[in-house]
């Protein structure tokens, strides 16, 4: 039903803001054209200001061959800006009344095997699509901000979603350059706000408390955690960091270390499933790699990290 | 009463762990002679090979004037390996009773005027110098793992220890190459560890739940939050992202949010005084730099962050 996600040239990026533009930067930077629309006309500077910064970032990246800012076409025509897309990223403001209005016009001029994607990141597709005439083809494509650099987009689906809507989505967003993530539950805030979230209220808990000021939570991280994270996430650091017992021994361990006051945030019941569930999550990652060569490789790549970043200090 | 920090030009790093061979293989490449206390002399290859895998990073990294392996002595005769030494890092084993024991020693044979900093992680140096007869100059200096690599050193006292212990630590460190932290309050933990757990058990809950797998989560900082955690840590990623508003406009408009259920982690109340600490904080920390400078100085670090993973893949 739907074309095949390499056969797409044009893609339609709705939305003048920072999100907006990103993704209308990011696909032109990988070789799209790029009908962008805007509310009004004299958005189009604000518009241009946001694609041209990306831009700077995306040639240092290095842009797809045929990729250039003479493909992007601006409109505040909303037919003619889905004309002929084979793709649609939603941007417009976080309002459910003002996407639901979006929707019902979408779900009416777009061909019902165009994937439309929103960048929401406070709601639900379930209720973005309720007044949406043709729903299947209807997703969450939720980036990371700014949407131009940091390549996690989260997918999830409505009730209504096709969920071969949500499969094409991923393999259209992998094919243009992006590391999309499928959601296994609509669950608020998808897995990377989630995270960053709890880590977010940790912080204000401690300066709330006088334990930490918004300087030293920067530094505790910039020098601390985040360059690992950047290189292993979180399973597979600690997997590592425990040798050859990987996170089986990490659980076994510091399991009862979980239910230490460290954060405010309650710990979950580290039971037999749970407990399989990481070990073996970590344990497929990992594949045949022995530990030391995980452990070799992250040194190398936060080097590379430590390097880089004194190199563009 | 202690010697000026950039004096010191002998360090002792006693344990062989990764904690200990990690200090040690920093304190070698920071250019220091190095004595390593080792429990049993057969623990001597074990300690080796963590110096070795460290010293590759570090050499990568670029090694002091004078670097080298051949400046380190290892020995099991815990008098010989403090004699002379102007700094101790203890890594022994986290067990409340060694730990004591150690610093019981210590604080016969060391002269008074050397700082003794501890690796722990899970203990306060009130406990730990309890039966210390010279407790004013013990502190912990917590390092992030893997410590030949990761420059944070969270540093506190404990009830008996000397502020100026703590100053002196937080100045050697500087000298030596570390991020140091002095943290307000002795709280468990520490800052970096908090942050990490607070993320750490809303991973737990989502495997848990089934919302998502280890891979998920890795998959989910890796390609989002961390490489621009490693940039500018979270509070000034926010306050960045939020424009010419910065944290004010953050909390302002996202404020509410926090009472959302992103996380299971209660959020604080957002009281006047905690809004001012997190504005006033950013505020210090942007210092007069105009917040379109500082993003495009984040994208440009987070893209020198990405090119060089790519470059390392």
């Amino acid at each position: 039903m739907y074309p095949d996600p390499s056969s797409i040239t044009r893609v339609a990026s709705l939305g003048a803001g920072p999100i907006g533009g990103g993704w209308t930067a990011h696909f032109l930077a990988r070789g799209y054209d790029v009908t962008a629309y805007i509310h009004d006309m004299a958005e189009r500077d604000a518009l241009m200001d946001i694609v041209n910064t990306g831009w700077i970032s995306l040639t240092a990246l290095g842009l797809a061959e045929g990729a250039s800012l003479d493909r992007l076409t601006i409109t505040d025509d909303i037919e003619k800006a889905v004309e002929d897309a084979g793709f649609i990223q939603e941007s417009a403001p976080e309002r459910l009344d003002i996407k639901q209005g979006l929707y019902e016009t979408l779900g009416r001029i777009v061909p019902a095997d165009v994937v439309i994607a929103s960048s929401t990141s406070g709601m639900t597709m379930t209720d973005i699509q309720a007044t949406c005439a043709t729903p299947e083809r209807t997703v969450i494509g939720h980036p990371f901000n700014p949407p131009y650099l940091l390549p996690l987009v989260e997918i999830i689906g409505g009730k209504k979603t096709d969920p071969a809507a949500v499969q094409w989505a991923n393999d259209f967003y992998a094919h243009a350059g992006k590391a999309p993530l499928v959601m296994k539950k609509e669950i608020p805030g998808f897995v990377a706000t989630r995270l960053q979230e709890a880590l977010w209220r940790e912080a204000l808990h401690m300066v709330a408390n006088g334990e930490a000021t918004p300087e030293d939570i920067d530094n505790a991280l910039i020098n601390g955690p985040a360059p690992r994270m950047a290189v292993q996430g979180q399973c597979m650091a600690f997997h590592v960091a425990c040798g050859a017992g990987g996170m089986a021994t990490n659980l076994d361990q510091f399991g009862p270390a979980l239910k230490w006051p460290w954060t405010r945030l309650e710990a979950p019941e580290l039971t037999q499933e749970l407990r399989d569930r990481m070990v073996n999550g970590c344990n497929e990652i990992a594949g045949d790699r022995h530990f030391t060569d995980m452990a070799v490789d992250r040194d190398r790549k936060i080097v590379a990290i430590l390097n880089a970043l004194r190199d563009s200090a």
